[in-house]
């Protein structure tokens, strides 16, 4: 390849997302017939999702594994034996939120995808068309959108809904938030006393808030959801159980025929009546919990989760491309969960 | 009701549409348990499908019925069984493409909606986000949507595809569809040569082009095709087979991923290798057939065909609410297929 590594793709990986072995073939690649004869060899592993317990023992000893690791809830039977085999596991999912790693940070890159296709499966579930329309029979009026958590995900799903002709509103607990969603052309929606004003912290995701935080704005949301057509959630913290946003009685107070998606149902769902994959029912309003809005444009998210990969590897390789962690950088010592036999990263040793 | 007549509806009629038997109680119309019941007594029928044969004998004799009759495709028998209690049948479809008609063309209002609903649904097969994304990891490219047929389906379908940010083209063998795309700001492909010019008929539908002009036509489209990642077909001629603008080679030659829309599959589709409501890979190429677009927005789409049918009322009552006929008025007499025993519409008779 160009930056002088060889790389080897697993037969029909990119399948699903229209990415033939030809095509992979054609740009220098070796294709292998299963994942075993894939990594063989390999200084560097790159995959999607961390190892089933089952496949460490076909890495090779020593190697670097480069993954979505969901750090917080690995078995600690795959960190056993990822130490028990030397592996450098690191995680995606702990890029650091600073300016430099911004080309490496998959969490952005798959959220940002997600928020547009959470709009784009909750106007498949909404049986009203969202924009305004003026016809010769009559106005349809455009849908009330309401997307809660204005991070990267909420962000794209306000821009998507505002695209697709909806009268967008959004809430979130960090006050910078506000300028951002008014900047997308929709109204923000939140208490906005003492603790929301302090709540913004300097990574970028949110922290937790108070009960009697969550309780105001519970209230407020409250009568606000009532009125709504599309609600959108997408509040995650991560290590924890994604906060309920929207309770059942809540949803028992939206119109029937309104639609709630539920991005965070994979972390417990903003909604407790949501559920993996499902559109549930309840009195006409329907809950859809999508758990991998990604795997949905599976296309875009591949090519992005590459770039991000590829955005990452000169922080592993020394100049003639051998594998070389560079141990006293922020990036590298962020996203490092095991090295050499031992689990070297604080966020998951508790 | 306001207009002096009573309302009789079929229990749970809008549940699906999720419009409540109360909310129709409400509104002072009684809920009738099954069909018999609710068209006992009845001097006018309204209903969205024209009857089966099985229906008629429910039907009161001399009643007016006025529904989506699909003109073209009854069944001999429902004719006879009509004539044989002397309904009055009129059907929706041939409410004429006149100024004053506009607010009863369930045709358009229901175009309309499916025109958009196209693009949603291709929007949600397509694996790729639509608009362009410009993200830290790189640039997502918008997606090439083509829309072939630019009537008020395909209007809107282009209209809703530029909302969502792809790059739109269209295509439509009327001159006057050229500037009115334009106007949409999606650019025209067709060959304009002086058949095109000559093809745009005084009614508004596109009358059947020469196998010479559609070969041309073809010809152009198919290098288009080639660069295509959406395409939304919406070619129909009333009374015949939807014309083939996709042959089987042109989705051969469109990339893995790309998704074709064939909103004509109910009339024998634009694409051979569409199927109805079922999507179709072909290597990679997604083919997807609707038969009926407008029952996945069934709130508009009912709320839209009811606005149709109360500006049509006026027509067939007197002042005192009676049933009254009037049979000198051109959009009546348009739209009457049987009456009085006798088949009425020349359209139907050959």
């Amino acid at each position: 390849m160009a930056s002088g590594h060889s790389v080897t793709i697993e037969s029909d990986a990119g399948k699903t997302a229209g990415f033939l072995d030809s095509a992979y073939e054609e740009a220098g690649a070796s294709i292998a017939k299963d994942a075993a004869g894939t990594v063989q060899g390999a200084d560097i592993v790159f995959k999607v999702r961390g190892p089933e317990e089952g496949e460490i023992a076909t890495l090779p000893d020593g190697a670097a594994l480069i993954a979505l690791m969901e750090p917080f809830a690995m078995d600690p039977k795959v960190i056993a034996g990822l130490n028990a085999k030397k592996i450098a596991a690191l995680s995606m999912e702990f890029t650091p939120r600073i300016t430099r790693a911004q080309s490496m940070d998959a969490l952005s890159s798959q959220s940002n995808l997600s928020g547009y296709r959470a709009v784009i499966e909750g106007a498949q579930i909404y049986g009203r068309a969202m924009p305004m329309m003026m016809t010769a029979a009559g106005t349809v009026a455009p849908a009330k959108v309401f997307v809660m958590g204005a991070g990267v995900a909420g962000l794209q799903a306000i821009a998507t809904a505002r695209r697709l002709g909806g009268v967008v509103t959004a809430t979130d607990v960090r006050p910078a938030a506000k300028e951002q969603v008014a900047s997308l052309g929709a109204k923000f929606i939140a208490v906005e006393d003492d603790e929301f004003k302090a709540a913004e912290t300097a990574g970028g995701y949110a922290k937790q808030m108070s009960a009697e935080y969550q309780a105001k704005q519970a209230e407020l949301t409250a009568s606000h959801i009532a009125k709504q057509d599309i609600v959108v959630t997408t509040a995650l913290i991560p290590g924890r159980a994604a906060p309920v946003l929207i309770t059942e009685e809540m949803v028992k107070s939206m119109k029937p025929g309104s639609v709630i998606v539920d991005m965070a149902v994979a972390q417990g769902g903003n909604c407790p009546l949501s559920a993996p994959d499902e559109i549930v029912d309840v009195g006409g309003v329907k809950v859809a919990g999508f758990s991998n809005l990604p795997a949905r444009l599976p296309a875009d998210s591949s090519s992005l989760y590459s770039k991000n990969l590829l955005a990452f590897l000169p922080l592993v390789t020394a100049e003639d491309s051998s594998l070389n962690l560079d141990t006293d950088d922020e990036v590298v010592t962020a996203m490092l969960l095991t090295r050499g036999g031992e689990t070297v990263n604080e966020r998951i040793q508790s």
